[in-house]
């Protein structure tokens, strides 16, 4: 029987010797790989971790001590220690296990987490309230060397120093982060790297100075201080111990007897500190440790050979070829990512065009702001970025771009339903918050010929802030019928019919699915597909007013959506027809297939079917 | 005749000796101080760049040449020194110039600005431009030390350490931002601000070293090299050159002299390179420069005593005021700003219960996280922040907070029409922004005992994200009638009538007067005041079913707001009576008085009543 099975974790953990932790981080490893290549996932960054997750569950007494890990992708032997063994197959299936730490899932989940930089922040909250309650429990933040690179983790370092009190963050450097981390926060890490170990304060120096208790008591206190020369001496001066954490490191991420060591030591120090492991991406599966980006995240695949089936073509990659395509005839064209530069599909790009991509980081805030600042300069920005990580540029957005009517184009990927990933990467607001910024443009592509069709549009002809948002994955089901006519809108299925269904991007696929099931019932409909979302023209709503039942479905969240303000111009103009929206009404959408989301949330061709074919009066089974 | 008067400017900087600069710095500080004096504006931060602004432009060519002003209240100089003389009397004023720098206003005006943190990232982008097409104009961030604890200025400088070309930002180091900054990186600077001048390389070494060529060439290249030993020895480690930037300085900022010599040295420079400069908040005027912050931001004063008409009572003070009263007999209640005590009106709170009160710097993202992990902990935070600054919290409010079902109360400031610091400031997309995020409540208090109620309801009773909103300055008519029942929604005259309005915050005032107006023509309206704007539940809904018209009127944007999503709904429940949403559609707000832009807007009493009295058929003149 395997130490997984037959051990009471993470409780059992205290008492088990070295060689049966390394013995568990092996089957820890080798159930990791194997669910993942079966679910998909994040395979690269949790081998990374094992070895980390079990010290840290040996060292601390959690769920009273709390773990908080950034990003969280990270996460899956925390859940495999934490009474989630017998759930962790089900791990990103619906109904199943998160792929992230989730607050609701478990108590040992701290904080959910999924998008960067997060965790110092929250974990000093946590760790101030802590304190102010009197409870001496211990708080500790899991970050890697590409969330260092987000604001928002400076933002916690520089607010955490000054705290009196053990706070413990844990920089996890393997080394990148989704791409390559431009940046000069990881230039200095890595000369940090392969620096000696630093910190000797416990294990040597603590202990002869404890052997002579009155003067011991004094240099302790002077080697504390941080105004004390010596300690100066001692621990030179990191960016971290600037900041007003105590730096100790680099230690092997990968040797759990260092490691558990290390951590009994700091979780001692009535001070911030900072520990600075590090680990390889991928450890243990050599296919992963060979190409880490390419085993970040991803679908299933064979584990004995590290094949995966190769997706079909995405919307990523045809935004990709396209800016490449029309990158050759404009030399004023740039791209930037804030460290996707796979994902987004700009390694072509990356290649080609060296001097005009900017990998900024996982700092979507600034990859705005400097792309108006390219803007300004004459150049033609293009920032492609998931769209749930966009909602991190939303004030640089009005303030540094639309408001000064810089042109930037914001290449939006994974917009709408995500899938597997879940509630925290879901692209559903995006529409909503871009909407309401005065001079920005938004187009929905439903096809890839419409995506590049737009992306030029956008380039050569648009003002201001321009939006195209295309979805995760493939195109879907193209009508034979159906033409894109180059408008705002497109009309699909002329015919003379009194009910429209109005839609945008992929949904346009579903929507027709659901078309021609009415038809087969003797029902016409016609799609009213929107091209562009914004801004919605007059002509527009003319043409809708003469329909007596419209349908608005809408991948996105309802309020500030298309169909809330097209149906409240509808009739503020007098329209006096019925209609009914379809759209995600006030909720968070947990993980699950986008096929079955977009069921549960009556988007798919089915229940659009159903819900007109009931709507016009046909009561018997729609089926 | 003044030097201001007849000199050509910026041009004729260039042929000034140092006498006739420190001249002309005195008639601008005599300028700035008669002009503030007058339209109220930013005092302290202006007098206190004075000097460098001369500097600046007698050593760069602007606006071939690039500054961009971070945050932008320092601008004055900047403005009377390139082309605005004749208009600075206008600042702040309808139709005048603005207080801030304006891409449409003037040439010299590089980026817009008015939030923090900005400038290094768009310089960084305008200074890529410039290097791509082949431009070797220079391009100079100004930015001071509270912004410097904004996550997107480390984003610019993490970004832009890699550049291999002059790039210079300038850390205006008056020792605080608007309230006292509190963080590792204020600390620091605090530390730097007295060591003696740093990078002697051009005078001292340089000259040395050019004059001894080939020695010279390679010594300098050794210096410059950021992996010499030498180098380390004579540039000691500062964070700044660990993020890849030359660190010069601390300079003196208000010794032209020294400025010009330094500025001339670094321009010459192929480096991203950090100037520090000190400066005294105020410089130069007594009462400003003994008490800075209450010259920060303020309304017109008394050049001679310093004296300023106390302003009357707030919706600021009112609710810092509860939140003592509240954390009295509650001491799980913290507050939080991001550095904005005194604006927010959390100083009594600050001095009283020093544990409970967090100023996180200007770090609202990292505020709204930091929050959430207090609440995680058990506290219940409060986060008073304005509106405008709260948009940089977007994906926290979702990601951190929201989504895990945190309870975390925003006070929001400033929401609405803010009058005359402009288009940057107006806070008018914090309903459309929060109304579409699930978890979240909105309170909308009109006048300031409501705001005492909601906070307190907020704090006990509610959960999730509770916002509550509130305008700048005080409380508007209230009528007598009125009686604030505790509800959801208010109704105000309950008169048999047909004809509704619909409206929250302060706008309920001049309905009010509308309505009294209208009853004196016979017409009878009611009004129906919000006092939740989120959620809007199906009793409103039924409640309003019955009007044969709503007006529904909105001070803030359209797409997203109140009367959409309501109208909608109404619509979609079959409503088929008639409305219309006065709201602000699409477009940015430009600085005046409040009441002159709600006029503008047509959201003032006299809009309001003649909207509705020609609307029902009164087609004589109104009046």
């Amino acid at each position: 029987m395997s130490i997984l099975e037959k051990a009471k974790l993470p409780q059992d953990l205290k008492k088990m010797s070295l060689q049966e932790l390394e013995a568990l981080s092996e089957e820890i490893r080798q159930k990791v790989l194997e669910v993942v290549s079966r679910n998909g996932g994040h395979l690269a960054s949790n081998l990374g971790t094992i070895e980390l997750t079990i010290a840290l569950h040996k060292v601390f007494d959690c769920p009273k001590d709390s773990l908080i890990w950034d990003v969280g992708h990270q996460c899956y032997a925390h859940k495999i220690l934490t009474g989630r063994l017998d759930k962790i197959d089900t791990i990103r299936k619906e109904d199943g296990l998160s792929g992230f730490p989730k607050i609701t899932e478990s108590d040992f989940d701290t904080f959910s987490t999924g998008h960067s930089s997060t965790s110092i922040s929250s974990a000093y909250g946590l760790a101030r309230a802590k304190s102010l309650l009197g409870d001496d429990s211990k708080v500790i933040a899991i970050i890697g060397d590409g969330s260092l690179s987000g604001g928002l983790a400076y933002e916690g370092l520089n607010n955490a120093g000054a705290f009196k009190k053990n706070f413990i963050v844990i920089l996890n450097d393997n080394k990148m982060s989704i791409s390559r981390n431009v940046g000069s926060m990881a230039r200095y890490l890595s000369a940090m790297r392969t620096r000696s170990f630093y910190l000797k304060l416990k294990n040597t120096t603590d202990t002869v100075l404890n052997k002579t208790p009155i003067l011991g008591k004094l240099t302790k206190k002077l080697l504390l201080s941080s105004k004390s020369a010596l300690k100066r001496l001692l621990f030179r001066g990191t960016i971290f111990e600037n900041m007003g954490f105590m730096y100790c490191g680099p230690v092997d991420g990968h040797n759990i007897k260092k490691l558990v060591n290390t951590l009994s030591m700091i979780k001692e120090i009535d001070r911030p500190i900072l520990l600075h492991i590090n680990t390889v991406k991928g450890k243990g599966y050599r296919y992963a440790e060979k190409d880490p980006k390419i085993f970040h995240g991803i679908s299933s695949f064979d584990v004995k050979t590290g094949g995966f089936k190769s997706s079909d073509e995405n919307f990523s990659a045809v935004f990709g070829d396209t800016l490449c395509e029309l990158a050759k005839g404009n030399d004023k064209i740039c791209a930037i990512t804030a460290a996707m530069k796979i994902g987004t599909g700009l390694s072509q790009f990356a290649k080609k065009y060296k001097s005009r991509f900017f990998d900024v980081g996982i700092a979507e805030g600034h990859a705005v702001t400097f792309a108006a600042g390219l803007a300004k300069g004459g150049l033609v920005p293009v920032f492609a970025v998931y769209s749930t990580f966009l909602q991190r540029s939303y004030d640089q957005i009005i303030h540094d771009a639309a408001l000064q009517g810089l042109k930037i184009i914001l290449a939006i990927d994974r917009a709408g339903v995500v899938g597997e990933d879940g509630e925290t990467h879901q692209g559903i607001f995006d529409v909503a918050f871009l909407s309401h910024i005065p001079n920005v443009t938004i187009y929905a592509p439903s096809f890839f010929d419409e995506l590049s069709f737009m992306l030029k549009d956008a380039i050569n002809n648009a003002e201001g802030v321009c939006a195209i948002r295309y979805p995760r994955g493939g195109e879907l089901y193209k009508p034979n019928g159906y033409i894109f006519d180059l408008e705002d809108y497109s009309v699909y299925g002329k015919e003379d019919c009194e009910v429209a269904i109005v839609t945008y991007g992929r949904l346009f696929s579903h929507a027709s699915l659901a078309k021609e099931k009415l038809r087969q019932k003797g029902i016409n409909v016609c799609i009213v597909k929107l091209n562009k979302i914004k801004p919605l023209k007059n002509d527009l709503i003319r043409y809708l007013a003469d329909f007596k039942k419209i349908y608005f479905f809408e991948e996105g969240i309802l309020s500030g959506g298309v169909g809330e303000h097209l149906s409240s111009t509808l009739s503020h103009n007098g329209y006096k027809g019925d209609f009914k929206i379809t759209a995600i009404n006030d909720e968070f959408i947990p993980h699950a297939t986008v096929a079955s989301t977009l069921k549960k949330l009556h988007l798919d061709e089915e229940s659009i079917f159903e819900l007109i074919y009931k709507d016009l009066g046909n009561n018997e089974n729609a089926k």
